[in-house]
């Protein structure tokens, strides 16, 4: 008899483990349930749908060759049938059985399974905060919210708009919404956005978002919308200041919506995401969990966690399609937390730890940063920021972090495909990548990072991260600033609180006129801080004896510059 | 007493020693010496200098931020003295010393070494034909050449010229000298362009250099150069036919400048590059050897090699560097042969073993290709045509190769990675790569190119490539062959040679309309044959016993098409 498979859930995890059972068993019977009208959307392009880069709500539903993924699509082309507006309201274990209700006639009906798969997906986290019904406030989360804000571009009427969380998706909004020509206040409760990358990093990107006209507020909440005749003017922030906006996106992050597993008595995990085994079995073994419904494992440190990503929903997707025809063969072996967005000109992604997240856990790390072009100036290279995280005693690679306007979707596969090889440090040092002038530096940036943290561990320089210079001053220490840059750079940039100029082609023969105390800490740095690693080399060859290294230069330097 | 270190060779892999050796000890005499006017030419830029991607050829040879790597350059910043216009006539191993002759004075002088680095990098081959001394024949290997093909360009005498050699330069020079103005045949001895890709990806790229009205000959080789007057005329082919031209680059490859090293009795290894062991030592202790000039060893197979690459020559001049000051500390692994390069609206880049490659050596391999844009359609995304090598039993991967208009180098640098952390095709399968849409698919090419070559070695289905279609058709078999694409497609672009036009969608209910005989060969495919994979698993399903997928589909498909 042929096996009876129900997905509930059609937007990513479930459609994939549906194609994937379908391939490996033609003749069970795979029923798709989904809430929403549409199925298979891919909402991750939701911002790019509200900015504008393209205009057809079609192209979030289509196939590769244009063909939208409707009821009709996946029974013509799948032999799977897709009940669309249609809510799963519980889950009969004992009898397996599923009960649904179509939302459209209210009609109920009971659907039998052999094996069920649950791909429920997330939920926005919505704060309970005063105002919060009033009409101009949304998320970004559904192909319902992308038509509104999208319809709010086309319609013009929305000056002002608020968005609450700097994260990937707020950040993703923000420039969506900016570009609808729209004036954007992103709000952030924390002391920084993008909360997977560090500090340093997370204030570049800022920087950039505020270059842009957006503002970016930090360490402040909002604690009430404001509105009249319900309808929303405006938001209050902790700090009591009041933002007027006739709209507000919620964008604080999302949370598993997990409520119909656990109904159902299925056991979540600590993180309240359903708890799976690495077949992606829930605690009923006829019943598989997939997507940002699930907890899963973060592979460097064991621990659980929640992961809702796309990317990732898909894999596990086809592990639990495979699963459920052929028995727990295929495996999912949790995330390293790779990430990337977009935000304007720059890019901003980040794998494995990030060095605030290895210190919270009480590793032993090292890290440094690097700033150089992707690729050559001749060929008009861009910028890349980023950090390596590295064991302290065994050199292996446990983070990366790269911001900037250059190619940082490769650096960040390179981190990523490191970290899941195992690789340390030296391996990276000597890696073979793939170099032509239009694709990078002879020296790719990736291995230069490595490069540079292996000098690090070596005790061939001391660097300090422009944070801990920036500290050190703040805290009226006075080191030596000694920055080796041409005058001609000094005129165009600088950072205004350096203690000399000297040019590194003139240093060799002007050592007098440094601080002859050869106990006093000099910081060393120029636009990326090779040739501050080439000045600190050499006063630490001629004596002095506390010489420093700010890692990644004036190009790294988060704060606020003279010039 | 300060050691003295002697570089010999000052364009890529010469200088990082001096420099690196130079930040390790600050009381070195550091000594590079070289025989051209510059230094530290960037000489893989040399194409895009001759095309016009910029005009300044100072932007060669300069830093970062915009200094000329001169000997004034070195002197001042580094502390490095750099003889130019220096040729080494002679290595003194017994007396440690080094003889030279300035090539402006013809003044000769002999210089003490403690440490000796050779790094006087390739030459190229030149075949002995008739003719080659004729004015109009060149190579793009030397400052002296790019200056040279610059001036053809500016010109604009030159109409017509013959680029012997399809190899990674032969290919660069044909865009560059395209884009010139000026109408190129390359010329290829062999029967593919670009060796490090099988033939299939190698002809998809042959094809896209023909869409640019550049022609392309393979299978023939040049016999002799014809001239007037001492001047070339044009060039005879081994068919006996003959091409008119007033230019002609020799781009058949490059030897080890392995010359003075051997007349000092240094042993050269089994391919003529000068023996070196993993801590870039040569045959006599305080002589290291680094860059073109050198033998490396290939870290798959552990067989020696030629790899004459600027990438890997910077990280061996590290190595070298370093160790002549500290003794052999840092080693240098060897290559992968990692290779890209873009040909007009194309890349195509290379790492580990082609399938051609790791089968001549007979190894038990097993390989599949995939096609795939690069991001959703939604974002513009562009075509990657893939092949993924693997080991049969432990699917190790072994090579990974990728050409088309899309981010070859992320993919690329992915599969480089892959190999140097030792993955599986079962590791890749389930990656945690940076995802959003405008970096890439949410399942990335990579990974769903995992995923075909795992389906494959499990027997999900059974692949074939183009070229063994093409080779059946030939051969006069009668496979069955059954497009599963829309009639709006088949429209666009057929191959011409299908039986049968029958949509996906509409092949379940119309399996009586194919050959009942379920004996039968039959091969399915579409565009990139995810659709044929699936009409393969049903027919299979469905009792037929001999079902293949043309892997890559139509787009993989390297031979002229009937639309």
């Amino acid at each position: 008899m042929a096996k009876k498979i129900i997905v509930i859930g059609g937007s990513a995890a479930g459609p994939k483990a549906a194609a994937r059972a379908r391939r490996l068993d033609l003749d069970a019977e795979i029923t798709i349930i989904q809430k929403d009208p549409d199925l298979s959307m891919a909402s991750c392009g939701y911002p790019y749908f509200v900015g504008g880069t393209f205009e057809d709500r079609n192209q979030l539903l289509a196939t590769p060759t244009g063909v939208v993924r409707d009821p009709g699509f996946f029974q013509r082309a799948k032999g799977i049938v897709a009940k669309v507006e249609t809510e799963v309201i519980g889950i009969d274990r004992q009898a397996k059985k599923v009960n649904c209700r179509n939302l459209r006639t209210g009609e109920e009906e009971s659907l039998a399974y052999d094996k069920l798969i649950v791909a429920t997906g997330a939920v926005p986290r919505i704060p309970p905060l005063p105002g919060k019904d009033l009409k101009g406030i949304t998320t970004l989360q559904s192909m319902k919210d992308a038509d509104f804000l999208k319809k709010v571009r086309e319609e013009g009427k929305v000056k002002k708009a608020v968005i609450i969380g700097g994260g990937l998706i707020g950040i993703e909004t923000c420039e969506a919404l900016q570009l609808a020509g729209i004036q954007i206040t992103v709000v952030e409760m924390l002391p920084q956005i993008l909360k997977f990358l560090d500090w340093d990093l997370a204030k570049i990107l800022e920087n950039h978002v505020k270059s842009k006209a957006s503002n970016v507020l930090t360490d402040v909440g909002v604690t009430e919308f404001l509105g009249e005749e319900g309808v929303l003017t405006g938001v209050k922030l902790s700090n009591g200041a009041e933002l007027s906006c006739e709209l507000a996106v919620m964008a604080i992050g999302v949370a598993p919506n997990s409520k119909l597993a656990q109904e159902a008595g299925l056991e979540l995990g600590e993180t309240r995401g359903i708890l799976v085994n690495e077949h992606m079995q829930t605690s009923d073994p006829d019943i598989y969990a997939v997507g940002d419904c699930i907890e899963t494992v973060n592979r460097i440190t064991g621990k659980k966690t929640l992961a809702p990503y796309g990317d990732l929903a898909n894999l596990q997707g086809r592990v639990a399609g495979e699963n459920v025809v052929l028995g727990n063969k295929a495996t999912f072996p949790g995330t390293i937390n790779t990430g990337i967005c977009q935000v304007f000109d720059y890019n901003a992604g980040a794998t494995g730890l990030s060095e605030t997240s290895a210190k919270a856990l009480g590793m032993d790390i090292v890290a440094s940063v690097n700033a150089s072009l992707d690729k050559p100036g001749f060929m008009s290279g861009k910028l890349l920021i980023s950090k390596m995280v590295a064991d302290a005693k065994t050199g292996r690679i446990l983070g990366y972090q790269c911001v900037g306007p250059g190619d940082v979707g490769r650096q960040v596969a390179q981190g990523a495909m490191a970290i899941m090889g195992n690789l340390t440090v030296a391996d990276v040092v000597n890696a073979d990548l793939p170099y032509a002038p239009p694709f990078s530096l002879a020296l790719d940036h990736f291995i230069a990072s490595a490069h540079i943290l292996e000098n690090k561990m070596r005790g061939l320089y001391v660097g300090l991260s422009c944070v801990e210079v920036h500290d050190k001053l703040e805290a009226g220490e006075k080191p030596f600033l000694l920055d080796v840059r041409d005058p001609v750079e000094y005129e165009e940039m600088r950072i205004g609180r350096g203690n000399m100029l000297m040019p590194m082609g003139k240093l060799r023969d002007r050592l007098d006129e440094l601080p002859q105390d050869k106990d006093q800490e000099i910081i060393c740095y120029c636009k990326i801080s090779l040739r501050g690693y080439e000045a600190a080399r050499l006063l630490q060859n001629r004596g002095w004896k506390d010489v420093k290294v700010m890692e990644g230069g004036i190009m790294a330097w988060p704060y606020p510059r003279e010039k």
